[in-house]
């Protein structure tokens, strides 16, 4: 058992029209080591409510994949009350992101993110146009 | 670097035969004020394997929305194993729940929640017939 | 306000071929049982980009429920982009997990986890094939 340090941060990402997924993880790990923090946990969510966050192996197949399944989860086509209301043409947007979920929490290891190999750490813009998403990083841990 | 402390507390919300989507922004950001927590992070997850947390822009539209795209996710209709075996009548709740996940972690900043202008944090309550729910709130951070 | 300690390590599961579902609560129970925290949180992640968490009612019929859930919302019968580049097969594995998402966050009180009666803590395997799947676990919180 050791004293719990924190560190927070923000990460910002440039996004295109959604779905967009964008690999994040060099940039978690960079302030991992500024933490410098050995052993943790780094938890992180999307600020606004079209954004998601998850896990994937970031290779153009799997994020092909996972794009297509979002948008058949909730279709831009069809009808939905919010566009109804708003006319911003993002009802989808909003259902995706609920879906998704605006967080996640990753161990630190050793300084490390604790991920598979093939595991990278996205975040998803599912908007209708580009978003400049901030994503706000709390790490909690020991110091090495 | 800064010592993190630590408070903790459970908030209840009343919640309709589902889905029904509440906001619970207001009951966290009182917690976070109590806490005197100036950065940090809020986790949270429901008590209970029929209800969910998630973040939507909490308007009427969102909120028609993602009921109804729950209810086509895990159709009340169709048949369930829990329900041959357990005549409930809640075999969707579960699976819905599960789906939207029982937790979320969002980043505390300059003693306040760090979400979107337009993004609210919101129980869902997944079961059929209404629900008291509590939501179990842990924040760590520094205090001010 | 208390000052908060952290306890890590790391739970493995032997899965079988996805989407299999193993209820890990007795693991983690443990974990809070030897880390001596009575109040806190209990973070975790799947390591590897073909797992998920979440909590269910584990009884054989939402797991029954569960799994075909999961196969209806990213059938293995259908055509992965991922598949056409790699041909491991495990196209809608990725995808599944992505949707599930790979962590959670389970508060703790009285040195127990704060779930329901009838709610646990599970691992997913999507993959296509067996795995022994590695779960970080952290802890924080105030030493009894």
């Amino acid at each position: 058992m050791e004293a719990a340090q924190i560190l927070y941060d923000t990460v910002e990402v440039s996004l295109a029209v959604g779905p967009d997924i964008q690999d994040i993880t060099a940039k978690l790990t960079r302030l991992v080591g500024q933490s410098q923090i050995e052993n943790g946990v780094l938890s992180a969510n999307t600020v606004g409510s079209t954004g998601s966050l998850t896990t994937i192996e970031f290779e153009p197949g799997v994020v092909a994949d996972l794009t297509a399944a979002v948008d058949r989860w909730a279709p831009p086509g069809i009808s939905y009350a919010h566009e109804l209301a708003w006319h911003d043409g993002n009802g989808h947007s909003h259902v995706q992101a609920a879906l998704m979920g605006p967080s996640i929490s990753i161990a630190i290891r050793n300084c490390h993110l604790r991920l598979g190999t093939w595991q990278q750490v996205v975040v998803i813009n599912h908007d209708n146009r580009a978003r400049k998403r901030p994503i706000a990083v709390t790490i909690v841990g020991a110091v090495e």
